[in-house]
């Protein structure tokens, strides 16, 4: 029986109005107080930070501040509510930024979906944050604005439905290589479905890990050369891999395959495809909240190791593993920019700081208290 | 002798990284939190904001966060200085209405100073927010950019430098007349000295309260209507006005004046001015931070009342006597929009507060532990 936590949830948010809060962290008790956080003191600081920009980093909260931005045209899995909807997700990645590594956050829900609008607002907004976090933004424009803010602004840019889950597959695949006795072989056949921004960021860090057996599936099948559908972003991943792809469905595509990363939607996988795998066959069905098959059947399938983005299965992936050691290891090693090599790290940080994998565990929890100083020491 | 507070400033700030920081106000503790403040739970909360977004004000921050943004063209009194530098002055007023209101508040600093993109920008960030206070905006861009994002945007919206300037101008002005012995008569000669966002807001609350015999005077001298220099907002303030104005010095318009109000620059007002106004003369030397005439100068010429901006003199008229009570009474009372008569009725609010004002102390200090409640209740 599943927990409904639907309506705990509202109780929840009503009662406090949200989240998140703010905090003096300086005294404001008295004319002396104010004289050195307010007027006149503060006028000195401004002149300090005219001289040189880069002294906000020391004199504000620019340091330890990231804004988490979202269009509201990609939420979880509910699609394009837009940006008073998306919200309350905003505001609960600044909870588990603040609660997990001290870092501050703020949401920033634009009012625009046009690409160019929302590079620009990002751009103008950004003097006061440190870092930028991009967030159910959906693809393709995702890719187009997170790769131009990268390029355009001098604080680092991260689309966390990208990299984030992205970094967490990996780390998660590393250890269930090893934990069905596959041990550090790159050599296994995987099968990529759903090729949004999270299957895109996914396949990308996969490849560039060493990993290039993989077909990627989409909601017309398997992607190969003939199909005339096809976005940049799917042809340099099929340019990239090693397999070319064939005329054929998911169900033609997972038969004899190691690995099965699903990044779609529920039910996507049947208990027959997931018999037809590989022996020690490990499956990361990620489609939120209903995976694309559930833990039981594909264990009564025979899968070795089932991995679902929910917190009341085992092997859950989520991207709270990485992204509160990602923003905190960018901000305090004052690190310029988000590439792809770190993501990597993170993901084998992830993996080690497991010693003793199991089936039933390829990865720590996010409430392990060493995880995000781990993470964020593998950026720096 | 004047405390320096320059080098605890920067001290101050570069010990914290800046005054203000997040804080999570619901629990963040185990997989049951996380259920109800991020997923599963928190999808139920964004549909019900989807259906009507509205429900953001009970559900999200928005009820009581306001957005503070700056171009960094006007910082206090130290002109054009760019987004970063006014960091430090958006933090501080952030720290100051969640120090004496409880308000939340976040500081954007736009990197840019065009009048349309900055319109854009913050119509295209309102979503998180309850309500928009402006600040240290250059006029005249600070005019149209106010009226226009009350007109297009659907929470409160304030430039402070203008309102709370004016608000706080007005209710020492009731209390200064009546400590003189002129008690609530309106029949006074006042001189506005300085017509930028501060000047042109007093002279219309000014104006709108029933004080009708001003004379306007810029860098250039009194404002009258053979002048062709004039800007829109000038000619309407000298079309509102009783006097008609001259060609002429502020040293000419100062004669027989009751009442001199500086938002102009330091020294604008010599001691031989101030000996020519009518006896019981009324100062408000509000330029920061070396006031138009200083209180002892004043004095000397016989002024009876000389308030400035400054803490380290009597009578400091500033903005934080206001803006954290306004800002509470719009967010609590989910008032729409700020209009003329609530400054009016915040300024004799502000002015009924003191029991027994006097020539030193004509209102109250922003420690004083009611005044927040009573501007807030002064506007619902």
């Amino acid at each position: 029986m599943i927990h409904d936590y639907n309506q705990e949830a509202l109780d929840l948010h009503k009662a406090h109005h949200g989240k998140i809060e703010l905090k003096t962290k300086v005294p404001m008790n008295d004319r002396g107080d104010l004289s050195r956080a307010y007027t006149p003191g503060v006028a000195e600081v401004c002149k300090e930070i005219a001289k040189d920009v880069s002294n906000a980093r020391e004199y504000t909260l620019k340091r330890n501040t990231v804004a988490i931005i979202s269009d509201g045209s990609a939420i979880l899995g509910l699609g394009n509510l837009g940006a008073h909807a998306a919200i309350p997700v905003m505001e609960g990645k600044a909870a588990i930024l603040k609660s997990f590594a001290d870092v501050d956050a703020f949401p920033i829900c634009l009012d625009t979906q046009d690409t160019e609008e929302i590079i620009k607002a990002v751009k103008q907004i950004a003097p006061v944050f440190g870092a930028i976090n991009l967030e159910d933004i959906a693809a393709p424009r995702c890719f187009e604005i997170e790769e131009r803010l990268r390029m355009e602004l001098s604080i680092p840019v991260m689309h966390d439905d990208q990299w984030g889950t992205a970094t967490v597959v990996l780390g998660g695949l590393i250890n269930a290589l090893k934990v069905t006795g596959r041990g550090e072989t790159k050599d296994v056949k995987i099968v990529v479905n759903g090729v949004g921004s999270a299957g895109v960021a996914i396949s990308r860090l996969l490849l560039a890990s060493g990993y290039t057996n993989i077909l990627f599936c989409d909601s017309r099948g398997v992607i190969h050369d003939v199909r005339e559908d096809l976005t940049k972003e799917k042809k340099e991943l099929l340019s990239t891999s090693s397999l070319p792809g064939f005329d054929g469905a998911l169900a033609d595509a997972i038969k004899g395959a190691d690995v099965f990363v699903g990044v779609s939607k529920a039910g996507a996988l049947t208990k027959e495809m997931a018999e037809s795998m590989n022996k020690e066959g490990i499956i990361f069905a990620l489609a939120n909240p209903i995976p694309e098959i559930m833990p039981e059947v594909a264990k009564e399938a025979g899968v070795a190791v089932i991995a679902t983005g929910r917190s009341d299965f085992p092997n859950q992936l989520n991207n709270s593993l990485i992204f509160p050691g990602l923003f905190k290891g960018m901000l305090d090693g004052n690190v310029k920019q988000f590439e792809t090599e770190m993501f990597v790290r993170a993901a084998h940080a992830l993996a080690s700081h497991v010693k003793e994998p199991t089936k039933e565990m390829i990865l720590p929890t996010m409430f392990d208290k060493e995880l995000v100083s781990v993470i964020a020491k593998s950026v720096i």
